[in-house]
């Protein structure tokens, strides 16, 4: 089967990338290609130097003809324009997340006109949906048949794409299923802007001996998911029957709710007492009022019923941060964990 | 102040507009011009002969520069392609309802960036939004945090339009408010090809001496409004300061929840068994299965709290009809009633 995955070359795209390709199949099928989309090339060597991994770098709307000169069996949706980008300038949030949307499932549906099956058609949407309407706050407990009320550009496109994903599917023109993303953490790499930054920063900055910043208290609630078990949800999204997926509304992934505190404390037993001393705590008003307004705990069953769990604890989120990337831990209390069983 | 009313040659639309230039205001503010846009020009002579009323006919989407050489202060968006328009032709239902409804919005906004007052945008979207996902059937009482899953192209469109509206609103481009109207009962006219048409024909026909049928069993509940109160529910929503609105979700306008069987009793009262006589009983499985699914009881605070009220029984709704519409009503019986003060 081909795969063609958008925003390809990003974490998420280049990790699930990755994993498909160390399998060999989705599903019972095996995987002939994967086409990885993106504003720019992917740089992993993994990838490029794999003989079944093609690329197409370019804006995505643009690059829709070329992509297409070939029959996709499944496309993992992943790319957008992030929120920061979505809120500074509304048209390219638009173009880039509405629009390009909009033209990647017009072409699936031309695919399926053609006569060929409906391809699957992944959507990563993301926890970015929830926000608390001045009128209709979030319940304490998030629950698949919650209402979302985005309080973003980025959320409501999520949302407004999850209604066509629905509406392309009960056609019949793709096999759609769209499944909200949690906040993930740890992410390798450099702080960004986002302003869930802090939640991997915080604990990557120190593994490297590197000082942060924690912006908000302590106390403030959470809700997870590390790169490995968002990969591993995103695959079951995926292979799941219609059946087990049930419906055509979008589903939660599952999150591992913790607080703030519970992060540094895993964090002190993993790396000790010098990795957190390296942690300040400036508060940051803007930061804390945004966080403040995620939901941290949820009540999903649909995603449970497809055997997906939340990470177990932040521990065994912090020893996954290790293994993968072990020449971002320099610390040495960190690196001394990277040699032991533990 | 200056209003557009697309959709203005409809029924909801003209009607709206005879409303509005009968008051002579909107809120505080005296109405100077009223446009009707649409697709045809309107025939209503109370509008034709109105020196404030203009028309512009033809597709909106191609209008909007014409339009939008005059600025409006409110806009009311009520014109759409219908449920089975969306059905039967996949890409006019999303030009005319999602790609020209974001035309508009970004007209309006244009206006509200050259420095001009944000524009009241009152968006007509559906109790059609609410359909029972496979997953996640919907509850027995509809509430105002009730997930919409729409179960059909229309209801896609016009959930995915009430996001925009929210988004647009929120970033100060329009101050937008969006309104789900409830299936209207009695209209007037000629029968139509809507799964709805009977709960209007059942006793449109029979008023005027002309046979009908019932196709669905009498116990069916559903939800209606009379013409009056769904247009004084508009233009309430409209009025309303954004606080008293209260966020950016979409309300439920207030439904009168009763079964079939109660609407042929109150025609029985209004006009007699010869009335109900003329209605026949030949069950349609399609239309009864369209019309099961659609709900028929809501808690809807957020209207209550604007003072919005349903009708208050089916009589008052048929003795409403009878009085707007006296022309149509010939059934000796029914002719009675207009003669009495009942």
């Amino acid at each position: 089967m081909n795969i063609l995955i958008t925003g390809g070359a990003g974490f998420l795209g280049s990790r699930l990338a990755r994993e498909l390709l160390q399998r060999g199949h989705l599903g019972s099928r095996r995987i002939e290609r994967v086409m990885l989309a993106d504003l720019v090339a992917p740089r992993d060597a993994t990838l490029v130097n794999d003989a079944r991994v093609q690329t197409q770098a370019g804006d995505l709307q643009a690059s829709l003809p070329a992509l297409f000169a070939q029959r996709w069996d499944a496309v993992f949706h992943l790319a957008s324009a992030v929120s920061a980008e979505c809120e500074a300038d509304f048209d390219l949030g638009l173009h880039a997340n509405l629009d390009t949307t909009r033209r990647l499932l017009d072409a699936c549906r031309q695919q399926t006109l053609q006569g060929h099956p409906a391809p699957m058609f992944f959507f990563s949407s993301s926890v970015a949906v929830y926000g608390s309407d001045p009128a209709l706050p979030l319940p304490a407990v998030v629950g698949d048949d919650t209402l979302p009320t985005p309080q973003s550009s980025y959320g409501i496109h999520k949302f407004v794409c999850e209604q066509l994903v629905a509406d392309y599917t009960r056609k019949g023109f793709i096999d759609g299923r769209a499944a909200r993303l949690m906040t993930v953490s740890v992410r390798p790499g450099r702080p960004n802007g986002a302003a869930s930054g802090f939640l991997s920063g915080m604990l990557r900055e120190p593994l490297a001996g590197q000082p942060s910043n924690c912006p908000v208290p302590l106390d403030t609630p959470v809700a997870l998911s590390s790169p490995a078990t968002t990969i591993a949800g995103i695959i079951a999204v995926a292979e799941a029957s219609r059946e087990a997926f049930g419906g055509r509304t979008a589903i939660n992934l599952p999150a591992l709710s913790l607080r703030v505190s519970d992060m540094l404390d895993a964090l002190a037993a993993f790396a000790g007492r010098e990795a957190t001393a390296l942690v300040s705590h400036e508060p940051d008003a803007a930061t804390a009022r945004i966080v403040a307004g995620w939901p941290s705990l949820f009540h999903s069953p649909r995603a449970q019923a497809l055997g997906l769990r939340a990470d177990p604890d932040f521990h065994s989120v912090l020893r996954q941060y290790a293994q993968d990337h072990p020449d971002a831990v320099t610390l040495p209390a960190a690196r001394a964990r990277l040699t032991t069983a533990h």
